[in-house]
C-alpha cells in the first residue's frame, strides 16, 4: 500500500426532496450565482422551476446559462466566465450530469483566473482559486459531483481534456434518485458504465496489499451491476435501485477507493479520442474500450484480472486456468454491457476504423499513456484494433 | 434507503514517516497547542519526539498534558480545560489512541464552552464550537480519528458518556501505521474488536435497501478479519497488515457506511457499564457483548443475521436453514475473538455476575436502547446473563 492523503469535503445531501435544499445551502456561500445547465430535460422535469424557487426563498440572485450539452463545449465555457466575472457571481451551481458540473467547474476556475482557460488543460498552468460550485445531479454517471475532475471539449481539434484541481472540488452535492427516473435508457446505460470504468480504472493497479479497497471496489461494482439489471428490468422509477446506482457513482469517483493505489485511466485516455473525434458518448466509448483493454493485458497480472471475473463477474473456475477465467470475465463483462444497450464494438458506432492510426496518434499527445501497464502509440493502435469488430 | 447528510471533512495523512508532517499541518491552525498522550509508550517508542521535532520545525509551542488512561477520565479533561484555557492554545493534537484523542475532543470542546463540561455528556446542553483537534493515531481501534464521538468516563459514579458534536471531528488526522508494531498483543485485538465492533453496529439495521453500504460493511469486516489473522500469525510487523487494519478502523467509524442506514448501538451501550463499572477494555466487552446480542435477536431479521454469517465468516448452508447459519456465524465469530486472546463470556473477566441487575438498570438510564430491537431493562439483563458463561 502507497502512502496517501485523502480528503473529500463535499457536502452529500441525499434523498426524496432535497433540491428543495438548494436555496439554503448556496445562501451560505453565495448571495448572487451563476445557475448553469442544458436548458433541456432539466428545464420540462420542472426541477429548474423548483430550484429557482428554492433560490428565491433564500435570498439567491441567480444570472442564467443554459446550452450545456454532452462532452461540454469551451465556447460554452468561455461564454459562462465572460458573464461569471461581468455579474460579479460568487458561486456556480450546475443542475445536470457530468457535463452540467465540468462546464460549472470550467467557468468557475476562469473567473478567478485570467488569460485563455484552454492553457489549463494543456497542462501550461495550474491553480488553487476557483469559485465555489454547487451542484443538483440529474444523471448518476461521472461522479464529477464530489470529484476534483473536470473534462472539457475543445470544439477547435477537436480535443478532449481534463484538468484536476481541488479547487474545484464541489462545496455540496444534492442527489435526489427520483431526477434520474426519466433519464432515457441510452444515457442510463452510459452511465452506469461510466461508474463502473471509474472503478475498474482504480482497481487495476500493479500496487500490492491493497486489500480494504480491493473489497470496497468490488462490492461498487457489484452493487452498480445487480442494481443495473433491476432498472433494465422494468425498474425505472425504482427508488431503491436508482438510489444504490446514484450513491455508487458518486462514491465511484470521489477518491476513497484509489486510497494507497495507482489507478491506470488508459482507457479512459483511449475513449477520449472517440468522444472527440466522433462525439461518441463516454460511457458508449468505455463500454467498448474497456474489454479490449482487458484481453490486450491478458498476460499482466492474470490473478488480478482473474480476481476481477471472479469477484465482480461469478466466474469459477480460476483455480483451474486463471487465464480462462479472466476471459470469461470480459465475455459477462460484453454480455452485461450489451443486455443494457451498449456498443461493444467500434463498428457498431459511427466510427470510421480507417482513423485509428489518428486515434492513436492523438491519444498519447502528452506521452505513454496507462500505469497498469504503459503504452505507446503501438499498443493504442492493436488495442482500438482488437475493439474494432 | 434513508435520506441522509454526508460530509467528512478529516484529512488523512497515511504511511510510513508521516508523522514528521505534523508541525507542518498543525501551522495551517495553530501557533500554540496543547500536546495531549499518555507520556508512557509514546515516549518510549520516540514518537513523541520526533513530533516535538516537527512542531519546532515548524515554529508551533506547545504545553503537554500527560496521564491519558484507557476508558480516559473526566479529572484529567478538566485539567486540560483549564490549561488550554490558561494558555490560550488554538489546538489540541492528541498522540496515541481513541482514549487520547477523546480525551483532547472534550478538552477542546470544554475549552471554547464555559460551565460544566459533563453536562454536555448528561445531553443537557450540546455546541458547535470546539478547538480543532489533530491526532496522530497510534493505536487502531476506535475510528475516533475521523469521526465526531468521544467517549468519557466520570469517576465520580462511575459513568462512561458520550457526546457526538461536528465540530469535534478532528481536522487532520495523521496516520502510519509502523507505529501500531509495538502494541502489546491485548490492545491490538480490543482494537481489532473494536473496529469489527463499529461496522456490526451499523450493519444491523432494519433499514431495507442498504446494499452499496451492506457491501461496504462485509468488505471492511472481511478485511479486518483476514488481516488480524496474518498479525496473529506471526505478522506483527507485517506493515500491509498493518496497514489495511489502521485505514479499516477509521472507515469503519467515519460514517460512510452509515449513509442511508440506522445503525443498533445496543451494544455499545451494553459494554459501556462494564467499562465504567469494572475498567474492562472496551474491546474486550464488545467481544463478549456481540455474540450475546446476536443469539438473542436469532429471530429478529434472521435473513440479516444469515447474511452476515455467510458473507463474512463464509457460512454455508443459509439455503437450508437461516437460523442455523446465523447461530454458525455466532460460533466462528466466538472462535475468532478467541484466536485473538479476546474473552467471550463475562466469566472470564474480572466482572461480578451477581451486579447484572444494576448494570441492566443502568444502560436503560435514558430509556430503552437500540434500534435493531429497542431493548428495555429486561432485554438488557437476558442478554448479559446470555453472556455470562
Amino acid at each position: 500500500m502507497q502512502n496517501f492523503e485523502y480528503c473529500n469535503k463535499t457536502k452529500i445531501i441525499f434523498g426524496r426532496g432535497t433540491e428543495n435544499q438548494a436555496g439554503a445551502e448556496t445562501a451560505q456561500y453565495a448571495k448572487k450565482i451563476l445557475l448553469h445547465h442544458s436548458g433541456g430535460s432539466t428545464v420540462r422535469s420542472g426541477l429548474i422551476g423548483r430550484v429557482k424557487e428554492s433560490l428565491k426563498n433564500a435570498g439567491v440572485q441567480w444570472t442564467e446559462l443554459t446550452g450545456v450539452q454532452p462532452n461540454p463545449r469551451l465556447s460554452l465555457v468561455k461564454e459562462g466566465i465572460d458573464i461569471a466575472k461581468k455579474e460579479n457571481v460568487e458561486l456556480v451551481l450546475a443542475v445536470g450530469g457530468g457535463s452540467a458540473i465540468d462546464s460549472a467547474k470550467a467557468i468557475a476556475v476562469g473567473a478567478r483566473n485570467d488569460g485563455d482557460i484552454w492553457d489549463f488543460f494543456e497542462r501550461k498552468r495550474s491553480t488553487n482559486s476557483a469559485l465555489p460550485i454547487g451542484t443538483i445531479l440529474t444523471i448518476p454517471a461521472a461522479g464529477s459531483e464530489s470529484s476534483i475532475s473536470c473534462v472539457i471539449t475543445n470544439e477547435e481539434g477537436p480535443w478532449k481534456r481534463g484538468i484536476n484541481f481541488e479547487c474545484n472540488r464541489p462545496v455540496f452535492s444534492i442527489m435526489n434518485p427520483e431526477m434520474s427516473y426519466t433519464l432515457p435508457p441510452y444515457q442510463t446505460a452510459c452511465g452506469i458504465t461510466d461508474m463502473l470504468a471509474h472503478t475498474m480504472e482504480r482497481y487495476f493497479t500493479r500496487e500490492p496489499h491493497v486489500e480494504l479497497t480491493d473489497e470496497l471496489c468490488e462490492g461498487v461494482m457489484r452493487t452498480i451491476i445487480r442494481n443495473a439489471r433491476k432498472i433494465f428490468s422494468g425498474g425505472e422509477n425504482n427508488y431503491d435501485a436508482r438510489a444504490e446506482i446514484m450513491w455508487a457513482g458518486a462514491l465511484a469517483h470521489n477518491n476513497l477507493l484509489s486510497t494507497g493505489r495507482v489507478g491506470d485511466w488508459a482507457s479512459h485516455a483511449l475513449d477520449h479520442e472517440l468522444s472527440a473525434l466522433f462525439d461518441l458518448a463516454h460511457g458508449a466509448g468505455l463500454a467498448i474500450i474497456f474489454p479490449a483493454w482487458i484481453k490486450y493485458n491478458i498476460k499482466e497480472d492474470t490473478p488480478r484480472l482473474a480476481r476481477f471475473a471472479a469477484k465482480v463477474w461469478g466466474v469459477d473456475g480460476a483455480f483451474y486456468d486463471m487465464e480462462q477465467a479472466a476471459l470469461e470475465g470480459v465475455f459477462r463483462m460484453e454480455n452485461f454491457f450489451r443486455s443494457i444497450g451498449m456498443p461493444v464494438r467500434l463498428s457498431e458506432t459511427n466510427i470510421d476504423l480507417s482513423r485509428i492510426p489518428e486515434m492513436a496518434k492523438r491519444v498519447v499527445h502528452f506521452g505513454p499513456i496507462g500505469q497498469y501497464r504503459k503504452l505507446d502509440e503501438k499498443d493504442a493502435q492493436a488495442i482500438y484494433k482488437l475493439a474494432a469488430e
